[in-house]
């Protein structure tokens, strides 16, 4: 008898027939013996329809601009889950599973007052973990809690992996089953790369590196969760018939494990290739080579909320010029470019450029740690396919290079076949 | 100054235009000085929608019966007004009127437990007031509160107008303004009789008759909860032009004010003319008549929470058998006659009669208390236009006539017209 948290996002519960086919994996492990939580998002499209009104409503009244407040943000947005948890519920009841819904204030999962993107601070399991003990299935709002203001709070989009990874530390949960549309984590995209394997598990920093860099399995901040309170997080098909076999194997499902490193027995050194497009490079010309450049670049372009990536400077030529090179989103090329456009006369450079349409490539692996040459593996193999590489960053655990658009899906499958992924 | 709630229905706010008319509304009763709490149903069609979900869930599981938790009923249908109460909050702010929204738990407004028709049990208004005071407008979910057992409750359909009441009791309002798809309450259905006139005043314990006896303005219980609590209660029309002339007159707005009879200073002898469709009538023919058959009949119906109203027993004819005559909706005569027929042996009757496609038809007025002779002038109008009662019931404020379905029109004319209700 294990505890576990399952959660599934909008898309398996997109409609009745779809709530019901949860409702009989969530009695698959009820029947098996297990204490089970369970955390809902809202059917799939309505949480875009209630933050399209949202939006919509001050311009509808003629304001001159669609801010709105986000307290009330949260309470309208909220109701997605709450419907969808009490629908789940009367679906366990009708096959014959004790369930009852909880919303996050009434657990409560506390978060802070960060309307529209709040952070979890504790989940008070202590109640749930009672009436699991008796039988009873717990079905939790997902993407919200209540802050300290004793208002609804939502955790951001994808917050309903994070609500669930939350709810597995706050109940001390064996494990913590996240039911996508996918069926777990592939060694690269399964869609640049028909090749890519489903890894049958992966360690908490990869797959935080992972979905950092463009896998978007999890959502970042679930990993990290994750990872934080070392809870083995389970990524599996919610499209699968419940009762298919193997679907009931406890301890090995179909799907991908996420834990600690020293779960995994046989480590790759390489686990996986991810992309991110729409990546941007703005380059300055002829920029003061003196100290407090930097700082006068990247302080006002982290004030504007740009999230600056990939960083290159080249040398000096005569030691009073020099040019740098880094990468933001493309969406925020535009308000970056006016960002520094502003401090030019004060930091002195003679042109902006600004590039879009690139990508970052990466390879992830915590074998790297003790491995060399990964690096050069792929430097060369990109080269022999004449892919021209325009900035590098390297972590413990990753290797991330910035190339042209066009080359992203041959850079993937090269990389991919170069570190033996495309082998079982 | 005053303290005023204003309560806005469903067809009210609709869609994100009729909410921002509604903003107007409240904007001008705040500009003009007013405390001002404002109560809020579902978008028309959204409850339904809710509902259906709920209803259809269990048999999408193939359960034997549609049978559902009322708790998560509560906690789904309950999500409806949540979205209005955030997205009005929403526009008043964006008109520059400080506004933001409670949910029924937040404030709290306490119920019992009896899920999916709750009864309010209090409205802690101190909160409330305290920040309307400052000059902050509450938009409040109507037909919900909080349940002793910790979750959401609602009222029952049309229970908004119940919250409205309860909320303006709660915070000692001076009035409490529903503002609807009518434009006040008529001497009787307009669409019947196109002679029908707005009532300027409306006594307490005639519209509770009126409500109960068939006018759909207002729901019997918020009449009920204002008739105890003295809460003056105003219905007016939502759909006017917030600013159009006379809207922003406080004490003489258009619309009917319910109130406390000794307000009303020009008493009319009738106020109103009510009719119900839809009853039926079932008769129990050479019924034993000895002590106890009335108890026999009524209580196994009662218990199966079938209405009975109005009631005819012939005088015996050779003292030992009689005839029964009661009415009760047609929507329960099969469930009626079941019940009937299960008691024959113990009571003994000789035939269970019934007839559906009738019409009852109420005279209302407090004027009646003083005044001879108003049902003999209905009986003799009746009389010349060849319509047949088939039952009479009276009470101090109302006579209450039986009659067949297709009479019910030329009925209502004819009692309209021959109380002098037709001239101004």
């Amino acid at each position: 008898m294990a505890r576990l948290v399952m959660k599934f996002g909008g898309t398996s519960v997109a409609d009745l027939d779809r709530i019901h086919n949860v409702a009989r994996h969530v009695k698959r492990e009820v029947d098996a013996g297990h204490e089970v939580a369970v955390v809902v998002s809202a059917m799939a499209g309505k949480t875009n329809e209630l933050v399209d009104w949202v939006r919509s409503m001050p311009l509808a009244t003629g304001a001159a601009s669609p801010i709105y407040d986000a307290r009330e943000y949260d309470a309208i947005v909220a109701s997605g889950e709450q419907v969808t948890s009490g629908l789940l519920a009367i679906a366990l009841q009708s096959i014959g599973v004790d369930a009852r819904s909880w919303q996050g204030w009434q657990i409560p999962i506390r978060t802070d007052n960060g309307h529209g993107a709040a952070r979890i601070l504790d989940v008070d399991g202590s109640e749930i973990v009672r009436r699991m003990g008796l039988g009873q299935v717990a079905v939790i709002t997902g993407f919200q809690g209540i802050a300290p203001d004793n208002r609804i709070a939502t955790l951001g989009r994808g917050g309903s992996d994070t609500s669930a990874v939350a709810v597995a530390a706050g109940l001390a949960a064996d494990r913590c089953d996240i039911y996508t549309d996918v069926d777990g984590v592939y060694t690269t995209d399964p869609r640049v790369e028909p090749k890519a394997r489903r890894l049958a598990r992966i360690s908490f920093e990869e797959m935080l590196e992972m979905a950092s860099l463009g896998a978007k399995v999890l959502q970042v901040r679930s990993v990290e969760l994750a990872m934080v309170h070392r809870v083995r997080t389970f990524v599996r098909s919610s499209f699968e018939d419940p009762d298919a076999p193997g679907m009931g194997d406890f301890d090995n499902p179909p799907g991908t494990l996420i834990c600690d490193e020293d779960e995994i027995v046989e480590q790759q050194v390489v686990t996986g290739i991810a992309y991110a497009k729409d990546e941007a490079q703005i380059s300055l010309r002829r920029l003061a080579d003196r100290p407090g450049v930097s700082a006068g670049i990247f302080g006002p372009l982290a004030e504007a909320n740009i999230n600056v990536d990939m960083i290159v400077q080249n040398v000096s030529e005569d030691g009073s010029r020099t040019d740098m090179t880094f990468t933001v989103p493309a969406s925020d090329v535009e308000k970056a470019v006016g960002v520094l456009e502003n401090v030019r006369n004060g930091i002195g450079f003679d042109a902006i450029q600004s590039e879009t349409g690139l990508v970052k490539v990466s390879v992830i692996g915590i074998g790297m740690r003790s491995h060399t040459g990964v690096a050069a593996t792929a430097f060369k193999a990109l080269a022999e396919k004449g892919i021209n590489i325009r900035a590098i960053t390297t972590s413990e655990i990753k290797i991330s290079i910035l190339i042209d658009g066009p080359y992203a899906e041959l850079a993937v499958r090269t990389l991919h076949s170069v570190y033996g992924l495309d082998k079982q």
